[in-house]
């Protein structure tokens, strides 16, 4: 574990520093825009979508810096989700990563254009990210999982559900698309860049999967016990507006033997990989561990 | 003039049916989304960009057909433009292409994610447009011109000058990026489709660009002369919230002048084309004088 926290910490500021890179100076007109994107990218989130490229991009059989600036744009695209997502018409949020939402501490016209363009941003970066065809199958990967049949079908189907009570599968299968699907992308992508064979992408995109469902039903739970400062955001506020959560549904014993079986599945999927899948599978016990 | 109106009949309908067989089905989970989706595309609009792709991918040595998905990639970067711009936060309208807009007809949030979804699958389709090789390109360049140096950038600014008098340089720098940006890409991608050079690209390009602005002049004209039922939504609405346009700054005599050097510079772009450029020479006069 020890090896896990050094790398996310070394890596963390790597992928930090391209984000600076990559996005547009707040200098450059319209400079509202400009610095409402760097505004909610920069300085808060932990980083796992990157962290994730980069550690599937090692399991894929390459270095864990040819990922880097598809790296950032995974991060860029779970960024404008949280803007759209805390907009007064979906979830409602003030916070965010411990700070205003960005249509708070801009408005709300500045955190849809801010959130679109952030979008934007990631497919062009996609489209250089390694050699054309690689490029292509990322920009195609990256597509699709955050399309209306990945996160934004899952946020749909999210809205949808608030208020009422759904089956457990229809549950499921909303946090599949809302979170899961770009958390697998993001695992697919650092397998493209690294070189991977179609057998073992799908792999390392089950993995994704089942890590993708863990991340969120211990975020259902530490959205329970945790306090804001924790979290940097409102704790308890799905349950609170009538939004069904794992413990809410399963009840919190429950819901922890879920995650450890999803846990087992995501180290299962790596099976077959040697000791260039050590990250991935560290990080499996971190995320079933995480206090924030 | 004929011909032009001839192919713009012919190609609306192709344009149109492959718009329906690249939406998701409105039956598909979470339907709400589908429905506002290819409510927002379909049955509605003027569609130039499509009509542009394919003029230039024949004005690039290409055959029409080639470029038929990429032609409605633009079209829905357009939509779900349209969808946020109207939105409450935005312009804060109520109708377009003489129906209720996105967030009228569906709710702010369904409006919202159709409008990101729509962008999204953009990008799916347009790596898979052509060869690898170009359908990068062509990704590329729609996302540097839908971005926040591009489309959204020019959005930005326009809300920023809302009730401001500006500069009529800032008023031409924001059109060009607002409206210009999209509708040259457009034609740069037509030609990428059809194989052109990088030389004639960037005339493809330079030719987008008179004709961009042309079309937002003539769109200011028209705002102040035409009436809702032509126009398909609120004429006037600029003028009244306090927005500087080409007829209010200019007069309508001035700007009508300056509609007719842009349509000579479009013209002028296309010097060395030969027939194979009929379609984008006639459309400068069509713009020109169109009354809705």
């Amino acid at each position: 574990m020890e090896r896990l926290i050094k790398f996310i910490d070394e890596k963390s500021v790597l992928v930090n520093q391209e984000i600076e890179r990559l996005l547009p100076k707040a200098e450059l007109p319209p400079a509202t825009l400009h610095e409402a994107m760097r505004y909610s990218v920069i300085g808060g989130g932990k980083r796992i979508r990157p962290l994730l490229v980069l550690m599937c991009c090692q399991a894929g059989g390459g270095e864990f810096d040819e990922a880097l600036s598809a790296a950032c744009a995974l991060e860029f695209v779970h960024s404008y989700s949280l803007i759209h997502d805390d907009l007064p018409a979906m979830d409602n949020d003030d916070m965010r990563r411990g700070r205003l939402t960005c249509h708070k501490a801009y408005d709300e016209a500045t955190a849809i254009l801010a959130g679109d363009a952030l979008l934007t941003l990631a497919f062009e970066i996609m489209s250089g990210v390694s050699s054309p065809k690689k490029s292509l199958m990322c920009v195609k990967t990256l597509a699709r999982a955050a399309g209306s049949a990945g996160m934004v079908g899952g946020q749909m189907m999210d809205l949808e559900a608030e208020g009422k009570t759904i089956e457990i599968e229809d549950l499921e299968i909303m946090h599949r698309r809302k979170t899961g699907a770009l958390i697998a992308a993001a695992c697919r992508i650092g397998g493209i860049i690294g070189g991977a064979e179609s057998e073992t992408l799908d792999k390392l995109c089950d993995y994704g999967r089942n890590l993708g469902l863990l991340f969120q039903i211990t975020d259902d739970i530490l959205d329970e016990t945790a306090t804001a400062e924790e979290l940097g955001k409102t704790p308890g506020k799905d349950a609170k507006s009538g939004k069904m959560t794992y413990t809410t549904v399963y009840g919190r014993e429950e819901a922890l033997n879920k995650a450890r079986e999803l846990a087992a599945e995501a180290t299962a999927s790596l099976h077959d990989f040697g000791a260039e899948a050590l990250m991935p599978r560290l990080l499996v016990d971190y995320i079933l561990q995480r206090k924030k």
